[in-house]
């Protein structure tokens, strides 16, 4: 392909970019293929010889893209969304094109010092403590990584990194509602499982800090080392906030890390009026929020924050004379500032974003979404067949169906199931389950970019229709 | 930004790139700029109210793009490159317009197949056993510590991800001459520097099997498990082959985990010629390469291919309930194979690029660049002032500077690093360094896309010429 054609091409592109993105709601929002359906479509072998590039786009129209869950719907309510926003997809426009690896300072100065510039805007805009320093990383499960290993390696002199266990034994605290990455990282570095203390949570779903000190002092009786507490602001199924005051003053006291997963719910504190959530935040070492779950910026773009980042740093930082430069000293080399060595140049969407929906702009639309989730709460608090099941205390509402006459708990669950079957089939509204003190959830999160309250009457509207013909049939 | 909005400023855009594309030759290829000045000409906060995508584009153009580094122009020969090609910009930009997040086979069913055909198109192509089964993870950082981590698991009936070390003691091997990646993933995986045996090389720089076999065997009469051996296919400082079969046989008899690290040059293993590298493939239990490297795909794009998929997954695989599906077991959720949770849509890049190149398309740049690698190796050969300082397969020749009348080693290395200097300071090349066997080494890579023997020929001119201004001076 030469430049003309490309330019050709990419003009045709974004004719369809522009056409998809204004008519998503034309198809149903969750693919309703078969496993296997799409391989069958594709040839087993590739191509000997090279293809034109009409065929190829042909071919993700006609086979890929109905294979595709569109999590840029606005009827995507499922999981967290991902989403994107326009101003993000032209920066990754850009940034595909500069093509640039990102690893060190010196081999693309400019995005080293824009990372630098956005993620001390995004700290201040979320109200984080100003002695945070910052680092995009690729996901928020490699920031909690990192977190982990900065305590690892402060709590012992960065002796793990060198000589390994040794026999050591350390305790990491979560609640029993912390997302499974934190489980994942918690082996990778590891600590095996076991030394994962579940912390039992309150009625609200948030971490109880009674039984965190209690756990922690077992612990130290034992001779296990408490090494990092991670708190939830947003719990995966239901928003939980654990309250980061009081563990972070267990924390203080018992010299323990204490890491903050705001992954999807940190991105509310660009409002004043949910800056509660993160308490004085005057005890938390580290913070990781995704832009790129609620912050209209293409996955993947997590901000890592950390107090003592000279401890991150020295946790992964190896010099090899092949990466050396000869501003090492002068420079970050973000390379040193997570796990793996290349990097995107991610900067550049957030800063598309930033700058394109401004301060303000963000905040009216996290505002839109807190507001469809409050209308949803209310809406099944008053209804008589519907049940909440947790606190929502932003837009992530979690609630079961009461079918008439069902009182047994495996029958309301089968009804559930049932229920959200039938709205997963339909694929014109995507939401997804969970598991809340033993009870089948479903679980609903207006929070994409482009959904707007009609949207949600209507997801509304067909969760009850469906419950109402299931009751019917 | 509404959608009109967005189809017009995208349209602008795909002209700034295809003429940025175009012209690429006229930037200096490094950036010239000092450090802390980009970010001086970037406001301290982020804007309040939105900005005018105008001027946020005008600002990439005049703030950020003087402060590159082009790692797409055809005279960066620094590092190993990280390519891209048409194909890969157009399909990003459709990827970033899906804005998928590919955790799972539900969440995006045909990313997960597509995915599945591309990786064992690949393993095809390259000449990989045919029971290696393949994903695409975003580094080789990641996959080198995705099979550490199979390897401790598998070793320990998967009890390190249950109850941490214990004390048990591991040994891991690779080369002195191995990517420093490798040391960072012992660290993370909780083993520690001191686990890591760096095998010495021949004079060629690949690891010497007896010396492996000697330290394996001194590990075990010590109680030491030995764990794992990272072979390099193409090492990062002079592309130095470690003996695979060789070395496969020691971990066949030692029942040690063969793990190949082939991040670069393993996309030569597309040509026939090249297929000794890996000899058999028959002992070795995983494999990495980087498509974003050498193969024209934008970074990042990983395939990591392994041999006991089930002992990847079963290391990796945590169900909370809020990540069910109903197809879980009739699909393959890639979460389940890599440290991320939240994955981008790799796959559609890669097929992009394998389809409108086609095999013999990679094939011709691949050849190419080794051509341009072995004429550079004749040029350096027959030159009275300059001397090859490693073998060079492919494309990495090492090479230093032998001013006149300078026996010593110390005033070979300073003149060296002065002419090093010189030419970074240029802008017209971009070219790095390394030390092999204690000597202070150039290193020029002739394998960008768009490079072609012309840049290879200037290159080299560029160099002759300044080591004779140096001397002159
Ligand atoms: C041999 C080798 N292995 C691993 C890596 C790390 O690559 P990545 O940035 O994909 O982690 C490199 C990078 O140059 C390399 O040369
Ligand atoms: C609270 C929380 N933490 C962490 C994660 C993991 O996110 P990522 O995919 O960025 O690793 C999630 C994902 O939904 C989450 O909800």
């Amino acid at each position: 392909m030469d430049n003309d054609e490309f330019r050709r091409q990419a003009h045709e592109l974004v004719d369809w970019m522009a056409d998809y993105l204004a008519t998503l709601e034309e198809r149903p929002v969750k693919s309703r293929v078969e496993p296997g359906s799409i391989a069958e479509m594709l040839p087993e072998a590739g191509p000997e010889s090279g293809e034109d590039m009409n065929d190829v786009f042909a071919d993700f129209r006609e086979i890929i893209l109905p294979g595709m869950t569109h999590w840029q719907h606005p009827m995507f309510m499922a999981y967290f969304p991902a989403n994107s926003s326009y101003p993000s997809v032209l920066a990754e426009m850009l940034t595909a094109t500069l093509g640039a690896q990102c690893m060190s300072w010196e081999t693309s100065p400019a995005a080293a010092e824009l990372e630098g510039r956005v993620v001390s805007w995004l700290r201040d805009w979320l109200g984080l403590p100003d002695d945070f320093e910052g680092v995009i990383q690729d996901t928020a499960s490699t920031a909690t990584l990192c977190a982990l290993l900065s305590a690892r390696e402060r709590a012992t002199g960065f002796k793990i990194n060198e000589q390994g266990f040794e026999g050591r034994r350390f305790a990491i605290y979560c609640s029993t509602e912390a997302h499974s990455s934190i489980e994942k990282d918690v082996r990778i570095a590891g600590f095996g499982s076991s030394a994962l203390r579940k912390i039992p949570v309150d009625d609200d779903f948030a971490m109880r800090p009674r039984a965190l000190a209690e756990c922690i002092e077992a612990d130290r009786a034992e001779g296990v080392t408490p090494l990092c507490v991670i708190a939830a602001l947003g719990t995966t199924s239901s928003t939980a906030i654990d309250p980061i005051d009081a563990i972070g003053e267990i924390c203080r006291e018992q010299d323990v890390w204490l890491h903050v997963d705001a992954a999807y719910a940190g991105t509310a504190l660009l409002l004043p009026e949910f800056r509660w959530m993160l308490g004085s935040g005057e005890s938390v070492d580290s913070f990781v929020v995704n832009p790129h779950k609620w912050m209209a910026t293409n996955f993947d773009c997590t901000a890592y924050y950390v107090r003592d980042a000279e401890s991150l740093v020295r946790t992964f930082d190896i010099q090899p004379e092949y990466l050396r430069t000869r501003v090492d000293t002068q420079v970050r080399n973000y390379r040193d500032w997570g796990i793996q060595l290349g990097r995107r140049f991610r900067a550049l969407k957030l800063w598309f974003v930033m700058r394109s929906f401004g301060r303000s702009g963000l905040q009216a639309m996290i505002r839109r979404h807190i507001e469809y989730g409050q209308w949803l709460v209310d809406t099944i608090d008053n209804h008589p067949s519907f049940e909440r099941l947790a606190p929502a205390p932003l837009n992530c509402v979690c609630f079961r169906w009461l079918p008439a006459n069902t009182k047994d708990e495996a029958a309301i669950e089968r009804a559930n199931r049932k229920l959200l079957s039938q709205i997963q089939d339909d694929g014109r509204l995507y939401i997804t389950h969970t598991r809340l003190a033993g009870r089948y959830a479903l679980r609903l999160v207006p929070g994409q970019t482009r959904v707007e309250r009609g949207h949600v009457e209507a997801a509304w509207a067909l969760i009850e229709e469906t419950a109402r013909d299931l009751a019917a049939a």
